[in-house]
Order: C-alpha cells, then structure tokens, then sequence
C-alpha cells in the first residue's frame, strides 16, 4: 500500500513541529498544509472536530490528532528505520512519562511569561527554569534523552527551544544562563537535519509573539 | 524472572482504578498499598518526585508512575492475554485518542460540579454533559470503546462512574437521563469482575467527597 500522508500544521507551532521531525527522521513524503489559526480551515474542522486544533496528520485519508500520539503512530508504521521509542517496556514508559511532563509543564510555563507582569512574570520564569532544570538533571550526561541516540523525549522538547529567544527577550533572562546543559543537548538536536529543517527561525517566532500579543490585546 | 509488583493508589482515585482494573484484566499478583493522600508516604514521595502523585506503579524495585502510562505498561510487559490497546497502530491512535480526551476533559468538568455553585455549576454540569455525549458518540452501538472487547479508553473512563453518584447528588441531575446508552455500557462493564472489584461503593466516594470539601472549607 501506497502512503498519501498530509500534515496540518503551523510553522510556528511547537506541536507541528514535533511531527515534521518525526516524518523528517523516518524520511517520509507529505504534503505540508500550513494552517491559519485564527481562520481554521474546513478541512481542519473535518479531520479534527474535537480539539479543532493542529497538528493533525493524514494518513491515507484518515486523520490522527495530538502530536504526541502522532510522533508514537509514525514510529508504529514505519519501523524501518529511525526507532523513536525505546523498544523495551521499562524505557518506553519512562519516555513517556518524561514526553507528558514537557507536554504537562513547559508550554503552560512559557506561555506564562508572555502573558504576565511584574511579580507574576517573575514566578512564572522561575517556574520555566525549575521545569527545565528537572529535564536537565533528566537528562544527566547523556547526549539524548533517548541515550546514545535521538528519541522521543527529544523529539517532545526540542520545538520550545525556537520559542526561548521570544519567552527570554519577554522575561529579560537567560535559559543559557540557568541551563547550560541544556542549552548544550539542544545546540546537539540543531545539528540533525530533521531537527534543524523543522524549527522556524527564532526572531521570527518572536515576531509571530509579537503580533499575537497584539492579537489577544497583551501590552 | 518472577515478577514482584506493588501498587500505590488510593480507593477513590480514579486514576488508581485504571492500573488496578489494568492487573486485574491480566491477572497479575500485586501487593496494594493504600495512601492517604494529606499524608503521603516517603515511599510515594521517593517513587514519584516529580508529579508527587498516585498511582505508581512498582514493578521489580522500579517505578512506573501516570495512569495511561501505567496502562501501556502493564500491556506490553504482560502480553500473554486480555490485550488493552488494539495491535494495529491506526486503531492504537484512535484509543490513545479517546483516553487523552478522558484525561483532558471529563476529570476537570466533574470536578467543577463540586466546586462551583450557581451559574457556574450549571455551567459545569452542561460542560460536563456534552464530554459524555461526544464519548457516547464514540462508543455508538459497539459494546465497548474496544468494539468487541474490553480496552484502552473503557479503562480510562469507566473509573468515573464511580463518581457519577456523587457528581449528581452535588449537581443535582442525572447522567443516565442525558447519556443513557453510555450508562448501558458503563453497566455492561461492571458485569466484569476486573472492573467491579476495582471500583468503590459510588455511597462512599459520595461520604468522601463531602469530607473532601469540609477540608477543603467547600459548602
């Protein structure tokens, strides 16, 4: 069977982007749609009627919703190559729980710093740099979260690290500064054409935060 | 190697009754510890340092925490029977799918029926309501989310009917009246002993929702 695969997405999305490294690491053809969040389109309102949200894969007609999910279906389909998760239970749960935690806790963190103020602000970058410390002291000395190789723990992360000059120009710090290591793995993931062929340029995710800013009425 | 498996979960919990529904359907031995949640054991709190919840999990000395990871885990370790998730990735979407929605969705709408009053209550209860038709919708005239069989998103739901006693005598309306051929299935699955035996008396998760908002100072 043929594989007709189309990604609804949006290039500044952390969650689209996880999918394109995904189809980028296992070498998969598709048709990229980028999607104009405040003007969904109707075939995103079809495929995902639910969340009405991106990334929504295709696949043969047949749509697969939340990045998560989607990263774990492309791994299940195309086994060839390119494993993404752990193939022993143990390990597998653990990249699991860890993916939820970045899902659970960094977006909610970040988005905090550009939606607040003064104190609030402040809590709300000590709280992004507390949750990236749990993942840096996850990661250890590790090359990857995945060990050895690049994995899903990866693949869930690395997409926050194009929004980090736009969460640090809003907040005024320094994830570098708190978080070396951190830093260190994801300049490791940049090296990696699916990595770097997949996350938009950081000034231009700033640019997009700022006009969304405006959007929603956010001095 | 003998398997050596101990629970941390507590009676109420929902998220507890999907691991111990998840044994049950395999039939595994496990040592259940029950906590009391004001006063968390060092054991939960050196298995699960980062979310600091139950349930977790132990399997071998090793911790596996997070329900539907627990779940998964518990049906790629022990795959001699009852299979939880379907075996072809497209249908694995789809219940991981239904199980996330559970998990984003139904748990924080019950919960607003508890805690709110007023307008913000029948808010809650409509909220509430319309989760459970798009779930109904789902299952349409299968016997079980699974189809045929027993899986993935049963387990992930049927915990909350536990609850449903208690979310109507707070909220004052009936489930049943709205979604009753989700009732019908939620009766279906309490005919099996893995899930009858792994969920509480629906009077006393009732008594403890009322001790719950006494310490919580809710009238």
């Amino acid at each position: 069977m043929g594989h007709e695969v189309v990604l609804l997405a949006s290039h500044v999305s952390m969650f689209g982007m996880r999918a394109r490294i995904a189809l980028a690491e296992k070498g998969i053809e598709y048709e990229y749609k980028e999607e104009d969040l405040p003007n969904k389109s109707p075939l995103l309102l079809k495929m995902n009627p639910v969340h009405k949200k991106i990334p929504v894969l295709i696949h043969n007609g047949k749509p697969i919703c939340e990045s998560l999910i989607i990263v774990q279906y492309i791994d299940e389909v195309w086994t060839d190559k390119a494993p993404i998760l752990p193939s022993d239970p143990y390990p597998r749960s653990q990249a699991r729980f860890w993916a939820d935690y970045v899902d659970k806790k960094i977006y909610d963190a970040g988005r905090k710093i550009w939606t607040t103020k003064g104190e609030e602000q402040e809590a709300a970058k000590k709280d992004f740099i507390e949750c990236l410390k749990v993942l840096e002291g996850t990661l250890g000395d590790k090359p990857y979260f995945g060990g050895d190789t690049f994995g899903f723990v990866d693949i869930a992360l690395i997409p926050f690290y194009s929004w980090f000059y736009a969460y640090e120009t809003c907040g005024n710090f320094s994830v570098e500064a708190e978080c070396p290591k951190l830093i260190l793995w994801a300049k490791r993931c940049m090296k990696k054409g699916s990595v770097s062929k997949s996350l938009p340029d950081p000034h231009k995710v700033y640019d997009y935060l700022l006009q969304l800013k405006k959007r929603l009425g956010i001095e």
